[in-house]
């Protein structure tokens, strides 16, 4: 798939992650990573024409199914980064959207891959892409679209860790839907803190499968995986309201030799 | 208290509501409101030496008690507010700090007072106030401080709306505590979706009086008082952990003529 969606229009700005976007170790939490990639990403709408409101006239929404990011080094607090975004490559049902999160230097911080389709708001289905809707990000008509990495299927253990969470009214975004973001707050949560102190973010792949809605309570339910030998550690999560299944997420963490407090 | 702390340093900076500081009526959250006036009060204290680590570096921690809040008209999204800070005044156990949020045009949107208290990190009792960690503010040094309106004693009734939350991992931010500002969210959360999107915010009083812990429990309770004539609701609302009372707030709200969707 080399060079794919080179010709799609790439969107910058500049970000800087305050102390609420940070946990107490001063790293940006995974919430804060998507929600400024999809700020990125809406900022890019807007400006191509691509308002919500445009989207909504044509009788659809958007709504990401899979995340894959790789992450090199989570922002920290009062760091300022730059956030680009290029929707990159559609076929006729599946939008490809990529994110890169830079520090000052232009390293990598993180690169996240995703898919979205569009749903349509009379009969919540999938509905073909319109390509007046991709047209403008100069995204490539293809036939087939990346396959992102499926997480591992969610085997409940007698280990499992697991929490429920109310759905609550501040979750719900002026898209008018559970900002996905706050799924990252509930997955990981659920791990110790002594874990989540102990371990940094290496790679996150995510499916969603059914939506979250406001009064829903949602179990989050994790397995810490063996360590491996290379010092990396896996967790399988899965979010679920009653035997419904949201989504199911794989981490790869990675061991911090000197424990953060 | 004409004039009072009119000498003191004012700190301004611009900050943008972006679409995960607002709800789904895209008006900021109340926990927003609060994030970024810290935002702007911390930015103050770093560009005059009074980081953190100054500050613990003299045995203590700043510790917010009380917040009185007038709300004119909430940010909206997208919108690019001013946000001015002052630390007007201090006596020897109390300092005053006040914020302004302002629209473009320099209308004010909302003015919150507060009532900050030096805490000892060892006996985590309340000390004498350093002059050292306020005269770069150029705090006036005064007998006594502004006196904000106690919130109305909680008191359980029969129609009494409770909900329960887990404090979270996120909760904590880098300084090491619960974030203040996620209270609102268990506050406001806690009143039915219909008033939410039926009134507005006009004015907030707040009584801190014992500290949210990580993994704690908190229960937030709240009575909507009778409609009164003027068209305005006001809610008390406490939260506790177990028999322990953290906070008393109370809220004034105006009906909404049109309802927000």
């Amino acid at each position: 798939m080399a060079g794919l969606g080179e010709q799609a229009s790439i969107y910058t700005e500049e970000h800087r992650l305050t102390y609420y976007e940070c946990d107490r170790t001063g790293r940006a939490t995974l919430a804060t990573l998507i929600d400024i990639a999809i700020l990125a990403s809406q900022d890019q709408s807007d400006a191509l024409g691509l308002t919500t409101d445009f989207v909504q006239s044509h009788g659809v929404g958007w709504v990401v199914t899979q995340y894959a990011m790789t992450i090199t080094r989570m922002p920290r607090l009062d760091e300022t980064v730059t956030l680009a975004v290029r929707g990159s490559a559609y076929n006729p049902y599946f939008a490809y959207r990529e994110f890169w999160i830079r520090d000052a230097a232009g390293q990598e911080l993180a690169y996240i891959t995703s898919i979205w389709v569009t749903m349509s708001q009379t009969t919540r289905r999938i509905v073909k892409i319109d390509p007046e809707l991709v047209a403008p990000y100069h995204s490539e008509a293809v036939k087939r679209i990346p396959r992102l990495p499926r997480p591992l299927h969610f085997e409940p253990t007698e280990a499992t860790l697991s929490k429920p969470y109310q759905v609550r009214f501040f979750d719900i975004d002026p898209n008018r839907h559970v900002n996905n973001a706050h799924y990252f707050d509930w997955l990981l949560d659920t791990l110790p803190a002594d874990f989540l102190l102990q371990h940094n973010l290496m790679q996150v792949d995510v499916r969603y499968e059914n939506e979250v809605k406001y009064g829903h309570t949602v179990t989050s339910e994790v397995n810490i995986l063996p360590t491996t030998t290379d010092g990396t550690v896996t967790t399988s999560h899965r979010i679920r309201v009653g035997d419904e299944k949201c989504c199911e997420v794989t981490i790869k963490w990675q061991v911090i030799a000197e424990a953060v407090e």
